[in-house]
């Protein structure tokens, strides 16, 4: 993997960068959809490409691993030749998700126990495995094995964590460092940064995770319920820390106005199921502002969902018909709006690196937030 | 509206044509899609005509009376401008559903009252509002008002039951020549032939019925858990009776296997929810026969959908892929399915035109519902 830093705005610390993986070039700043479980909810592989114009998507290790299970994806060939996805795929730890089962997860030295929530199965994560189960789902982007803290947390734990988070860390890269990819192409680590809220903690976490100087970092452990100030402080200072000719991932953000503020701050990746989550509850982030299709108010609005945006869903269906659908409880309203929420997604980050390019960034995001955070 | 017979079968009753209406024409036989809400379920409208290649539609005109309602419609201009489909609808009367709504619905000589499955609020429908509500949809053809009759049917409710829809019918016809369509392009109404599975019955409505002489008639109340047999005797009976230079629609039909059959008996045109409705609980018909996509068998079986079949989603995708979709329940895997299910069905009945034109039907026929049938 490459990554070449070809603007930086003048007014701010935005960058634009070409990352390079063995499924092809992705223009950062990116967004990355979340294909939870080898699907990004109620969108076709056809859309995420043509419409939405998806350069990179997720998947989620804890949610791959139960289901279909590794036999099924490594027999396939990889995730990648599984669902038919061919660009780049980044895979989280799946600590996450392992840490979210409050009640059935025990966290050791070793790794974390804990039980399947389709069937009670109990299981073990250690960072050796998660290495081994990312080769086997064939990302081209694989995530440490972190703990993501809550928020608000305690600073002693905070810490504790973090410390533990760094060790499972040398175990992560000692075993992908020894092993080989699965399907003949090249996968990269991603460390991850955490510290909770806490400077010293996320100064001591971001020169860790420099210091095993890998080919991208991430910032975790934000956008968990702290105000927006607060993981702006954080981002900044964090990414003044990580090195300038490495991408930087911020996990789980977030808002279109979170990631216009975090781009300038030097982020480059973003990936947050707020998209599609609230798609499928009728809000729709559009060029004007945010709507609540579900909202009395678009009943008789026959205009398009957002003629400005363009592309196929926003411009061909109206604000009428959504609204509809929504509340028929048709699953083509959900289909409709995710494709929807994605493009815009991918047209703001598209957006943002041409500002960049043409050094006008810091004004027009300035703008942007404003506009964007307007409830229609 | 326009029917010109192109072909006819030598060794059966199969019949080729060629339906115009105001929004295009259509090559029969031809099975149409389910569009309850104004939507077929799970199924965008670019792919309903570039992948499916559906050639009309269905609304079903309860559902879209109640919700979004006719304002609505109206103020958009119709259902074609409110979803988008710009080739031919038809539209149910909504007296299929309506009889379906057992406990909470009346029928006395004027109409039928019913109470909403929404929100409860009390309606009538009568044959003079359904004509009215039908043109502010404003589909291409409209469906007389009838009763639907269950099975098993007792003698003496089915006659009575035949004769009221035959006084409906005239009300119906009376009240369609007296109003002008609402959007400056034609409607066609088509009578319902009736009578349960009671030979005399059907006889005497199928007199009716092509007594009107009206560009188009419809055969009901089959396909409702009579013995399949029994339906192929009845639609035999009735497509000897109604004139051959008309088209005639067997309403709610069926199976692959029940539409090559009808259609061997000369019947025009199809719709039903099975297609939809099977591709949602994970039943494919497939050009290789009948699968059900979440059995284990298929776990690991990386062969496209249907590759004889063609098309993006079945071939793109895999049997794997599509069972791991449907058993993480996403949504991914009804839209595929349906899709897919849709696109056998439109690809069907295509293939039993060009035998249809090639003088060969019947003998495919016979092979094809042998083969269709079989379980995988
Ligand atoms: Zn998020
Ligand atoms: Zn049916």
């Amino acid at each position: 993997m490459t990554f070449d830093l070809v603007a930086n705005d003048p007014a701010s610390k935005a960058r634009a960068g070409v990352l390079t993986t063995a499924h092809g070039t992705i223009q950062t700043p990116i967004f990355m959809p979340v294909g939870t479980a080898g699907t990004v909810k109620a969108v076709h592989q056809r859309e995420l490409k043509e419409d939405v114009k998806a350069q990179i998507i997720l998947g989620n290790t804890y949610h791959l691993y139960l289901r279909p299970g590794l036999n099924v994806l490594e027999k396939a060939g990889g995730l990648h030749k599984f669902n038919g996805w061919d660009k780049p795929i980044l895979t989280d730890s799946g600590g996450y998700q392992v840490f979210s089962l409050s009640g059935t997860r025990k966290i050791i030295e070793d790794g974390v126990k804990f039980r399947s929530h389709i069937d009670g199965s109990s299981h073990l994560f250690t960072p050796e495995n998660v290495m081994d189960t990312q080769r086997t789902i064939g990302a081209d982007i694989i995530m440490a094995f972190d703990e993501c803290t809550p928020y608000p947390c305690d600073y002693n734990y905070a810490r504790n964590s973090m410390e533990r988070t760094h060790r499972w860390l040398q175990r992560c890269i000692d075993r992908f460092d020894s092993t080989e990819g699965k399907y003949s192409y090249e996968q990269t680590l991603f460390p991850i940064v955490q510290g909770s809220t806490y400077k010293d903690l996320r100064i001591q976490s971001a020169e860790t995770i420099a210091s095993k100087n890998r080919p991208g970092n991430a910032i975790g452990g934000l956008s968990v319920g702290e105000p927006a100030e607060m993981m702006y402080e954080m981002t900044e200072l964090v990414c003044d820390i990580l090195p300038t000719d490495k991408p930087r991932y911020l996990m789980g953000v977030g808002t279109p106005a979170n990631i216009l503020e975090n781009i300038a701050l030097g982020v480059d990746m973003f990936d947050c199921v707020l998209p599609t989550r609230n798609a499928r509850n009728g809000m729709l982030f559009t060029t004007q502002g945010i709507i609540n299709i579900r909202n009395e108010r678009w009943k008789e609005d026959y205009s398009p969902i957002d003629a400005e945006l363009g592309g196929y869903v926003s411009t061909f269906h109206s604000k009428a018909y959504l609204r509809h659908l929504m509340h028929a409880t048709e699953m083509l309203g959900a289909q409709i709006a995710s494709v929807h929420n994605l493009t815009f997604y991918l047209w703001l980050v598209s957006q943002a690196r041409e500002q960049i390019l043409a050094g006008t960034f810091r004004t027009w995001k300035d703008q942007m937030v404003k506009k964007l955070m307007t409830r229609l």
